[in-house]
């Protein structure tokens, strides 16, 4: 095994030259082998080993740093960073991330997660090295998905006034988790595809490393470069930005793709090296289903199937199927994401109604004010978000749609805790950066009959804009026999006793009633409301909850600061009601990755820790 | 006077070919004149008026639907659609608003106020059109500022996909507030000058005016489309993103302008018109000053000086003269601006400290992330905002800073009511989300002096992230007397007494004392703590009031949500402790234009309404 030799960082230089097809080889089957059994992101890993092994045949680790976009493709990284050991936890609580942490590693420069953000950190760290009179490199690795996010063109834009090298590799693949979209997308085709353009270049680069590196070959590259300019990259789109532009270079050649780096860290200025590769390289099922192992549970890996059945529907799907009913009765109703056509489910409703249907790329704001403007335009514009990508839309929900009062629904999934993608993804905070906007209405459903309810609500009924936060996973399919109408801004009691009363909002209510089903063992008398409306607040129910309860309990998957305890608390206080109130919430911290349940138990939101914890207030309430 | 002429949308097609000159003089005048004793947005408006009059020449209003980015430029569009009468009682409370207002008029589609959103909502209006089966234009005005924001992108390159007719006016002045910056910039300037490219379009455009219009027009330009895309714009950077381009125009060469809208019109898909203008035309000293005269107060129409001279120094003059202090004794202090050197005061440390200086454009979500980029290269960065842009960076906040505890520090100016800017930018939301991000210390100065200890605080001890809001306008240069050094997490007692305790935050402590004296010179007892920490809250000092107290007041300049008064709630319940507290904050709704102390009147902000209620709810309390 040469993978043996591969203990730590810059351990790659000393393997032969001969048998770095072989560790490439290794490295593909060590993480078909190890993600089928934890699951992970297979298909962009296996598409940049190659890449990967150039880089850090080229660069200086931890000295030198690279920047890993998104940061789901570092699994090579992290292997020829010496750890290649932890991917038997990759993901799970305590163990290896799936995306770069500075915690866990030197060679991780930048903790990533979402979209788009690479380039900027990198032209912050190439500028602060320049300041600092330093002279480490500085690489930006980015997919051709993450170049549809708008931060992209406005790191770029910066980028192209600073005469300082940093290196951005545009690692393309065609593809964001799904097909890529747009304008951008379309031109780095056409880069892909021009033979002309393509042997121009590689002439160029032959120039390039045959000019013997150093002073001398700066002093060439120098003088060629007007030359070069109007030679070979006549007005490409980084050429107009101020950009230079090395490719498209073949992914798999690790030895064109050293060169080029080589090259590429002599230049002055930034430098985008345009690599070209494959996603799920080498392992059939993942090349002919990238989207299906971009993030994947365990699969076999003879037929790429996944090794457990899903029993259950997802919440997304019950969307996908209500979304799919409902374009057909409201015929202005329009579907917008993200580029997660697959994630949110959006992708039946795209096959239905394709012209009802938009992605507009890994482009979050821009789909926000898209959606206020298709609304304005007289549309009904749902846009299916996971919580924590709609962070990025935050001033557009505040300052387009609901300063208008706009009839937008925003359907947000992956609300609460997320799992295995660790603290990047968690959708914890969508409670409380979503309630303090005017006139946005902001639900949870219990269970999966209540979400097609709420989203039949939203689109007929709504008048304005719109939020339901859903969990990621199977959606609960209890509590059937509870289905009150949806009314605005009401709620909807389930069990009306006295002594203890449960508000429970969202994916809390499956778990207030185990915690129910615990206190009524010992015989405690306990209500438990289902707050369907965390925007506007129940007064009314809640006023009379209070006053016939020795004890509220608020329960939410959110952090406490800002959120549905937080607002129940303020709405108490405001009617000069006084009682004595749990609140049940997230702590004010990042969560890492692991599994849900797992994650729960930590954060005490399990029905064991929140059953002790209202017991422990009952005595201290009787004395 | 031709103006007398303009009383509704579309009059100006009434008015003469000849006599549109004098129009355009008229307008010019009156603007200077209005302005001179409103203020306002002068330079820009004063560089598009032609433009705006071609608009209204080719498009119908309503019916044609025209977005004005930002919306500051939009004076001559609010008098060509019946509006001049409004403009004595421009941006005050119930007066004509300083940006597009679809409550205003029908003629305003969109509400604008932060940059580079139109493009997005152009492209939403237009696919409702079409789903609708209708015909109307869509126009989205924009300025090459607008450009160096990154949701056009994202909206350039979902808008490339479509196959319908919108125009994007490019209104090229060479400057967002202050110069332009970055690689688009440039690259605009290269087609300005670029004479060859400018006479083969005009050419180009020759063969568009004299095809006649309608179908023959559109079946020509299909024809020429391949021969037109080598030969005239060759790999420009909109044709790369799969949008057409027409231009450079003369933005004072109405005629020109009217064929080119024109044909822009018929064309299929969407079509940038690059059109060039100047900031402040015809106004010497707005030509002189643009910077000045983006947004003036009332002035001198002679010389351009402003009306009033400042008395006190404004809280930007503080933040900038400690910036420049401090860039002396910190080496690795950094500073940021998204475009805003002079608003923020960022000019003189850039003077000083070039190097160390950062304009990266209208890019508040790539700064946020640059300055995370630049702290892990071991530089200390300052990115200085107004509160509502940085709306647009809230998820970098959380995903690239915070969420590293890196040291980045935050000074938000503008935060709590602006005034005359209205909705778009009030600075009320900031307490709300920025305190629900963990790891993140949050700060308000009392006054000048604070102001100068915190940011001094927070560069040289604060060991993660920190953000320290202050509010637009003078300083408050009282209460001298109490300065107690900043410690993390330490509020400050002024007095000391009992019953009321004023627990007030930033801008507040100014109204707090006044409200103090009203209730002192009754008689009563009063405490008053400045809160200069919103994050963390000083537990102790907290329980310790709630103890000694029959009464808490918090007091904020932002929404009750989420806010201080809601954290402090929460934190006594966490507590267990049971006190009355009256939360004084804003309301639940977008805060109109006006002036801050008729605001604060309406919203019940103003000391007298504060000590209203409390003396309403002392009497409560004293039974």
């Amino acid at each position: 095994m040469v993978l043996e030799k591969i203990n730590q960082p810059n351990d790659i230089k000393k393997i032969p030259k001969e048998e770095l097809p072989i560790l490439a080889q290794e490295i593909r089957s060590f993480l078909i082998e190890k993600l089928s059994v934890t699951g992970g992101h297979l298909a962009s890993n296996l598409g940049v080993i190659e890449m990967t092994m150039a880089l850090h045949l080229v660069f200086c680790l931890p000295e030198d740093k690279i920047l890993w976009d998104v940061g789901h493709q570092s699994y090579t990284h992290k292997i020829l960073t010496g750890r290649k050991e932890g991917f038997d936890s990759l993901r799970k609580l305590g163990g290896l991330s799936g995306f770069p942490k500075r915690e866990e590693s030197a060679c991780d420069v930048f903790d990533t997660g979402h979209s788009s953000t690479s380039i900027s950190a990198a032209l912050g760290i190439a500028q602060a090295r320049d300041l600092k009179g330093k002279h480490y490199s500085v690489v930006a690795v980015i997919g051709d998905g993450s170049f549809t996010g708008g931060m992209v063109y406005e790191a770029l834009n910066n980028a192209s006034q600073s005469k300082t090298n940093f290196i951005i590799v545009l690692n393309d693949n065609g593809m964001s988790i799904s097909e890529n979209v747009g304008g951008f997308p379309s031109y780095l085709s056409t880069l892909r595809t021009n033979e002309t353009y393509t042997s121009l270049k590689r002439a160029a680069e032959d120039v390039l490393r045959h000019s013997g590196g150093g002073e001398a070959a700066i002093r060439r590259i120098r003088g060629m470069k007007n030359n070069l300019k109007s030679m070979l990259i006549p007005g490409s789109f980084f050429e107009q930005l101020g950009i230079k532009y090395f490719g498209p270079i073949d992914g798999y050649n690790i030895d064109r793709m050293v060169t080029v780096f080589q090259n590429a860290q002599k230049v002055l200025g930034p430098v985008v090296v345009h690599v070209l590769t494959k996603k799920g390289k080498g392992y059939s099922p993942a090349e002919r289903m990238p989207a299906r192992f971009h993030g994947t549970g365990p699969f076999e890996i003879e037929t790429g199937m996944p090794a457990k059945r899903k029993e259950k529907a997802d919440w997304s799907d019950i969307f996908s199927t209500v979304m799919c009913k409902e374009g057909n009765r409201t015929l202005n109703l329009c579907a917008v994401t993200a580029a997660m056509p697959d994630g949110t489910g959006l992708k039946r409703f795209r096959g239905m109604y394709p012209d009802r249907f938009f992605d507009v790329g890994i482009a979050e704001a821009h789909a926000v004010t898209f959606c206020a403007g298709l609304a304005v335009g007289g549309m009904i514009p749902v846009f299916a978000v996971y919580s924590s990508f709609l962070q990025r839309g935050f001033d557009q929900i505040v300052h387009d749609v609901c300063l208008q009062n706009l009839h937008v629904i925003f359907a947000i999934d992956r609300a609460g805790l997320v799992g295995a993608d660790g603290e990047t993804h968690q959708g914890i905070f969508d409670l409380s950066y979503l309630t303090m906007i005017p006139n946005l209405c902001v639900m949870a459903p219990k269970n999966k009959w209540e979400l097609a309810d709420m989203l039949k609500w939203a689109i007929r009924k709504a008048q304005g804009p719109a939020a339901i936060r859903y969990p990621r996973g199977s959606a609960y399919d209890g509590l059937e026999e509870f289905r009150a109408p949806i009314r605005y801004g009401k709620w909807e009691i389930l069990y009306d006793e006295s002594d203890i009363c449960l508000l429970a909002s969202g994916s809390m209510v499956e778990t207030a009633v185990e915690v129910r089903s615990m206190l009524k063992r010992e015989g405690a008398n306990c209500s438990l409301i289902n707050c369907r409306f965390l925007k506007p607040l129940d007064e009314e129910v809640l006023r009379e909850a209070a006053l016939s309860h020795r004890l509220l309990v608020t329960m939410e998957e959110n952090v406490e600061a800002g959120g549905f305890g937080s607002l129940v608390l303020s709405c108490l206080n405001d009617c000069g009601i006084s009682v004595s109130l749990e609140r049940i919430a997230l702590p004010d911290m990042y969560i890492e990755a692991g599994s849900v349940d797992l994650l729960k138990e930590e954060t005490a939101l399990d029905a064991g820790s929140i059953y002790k914890r209202i017991r422990t207030r009952m005595i201290g309430l009787y004395g």
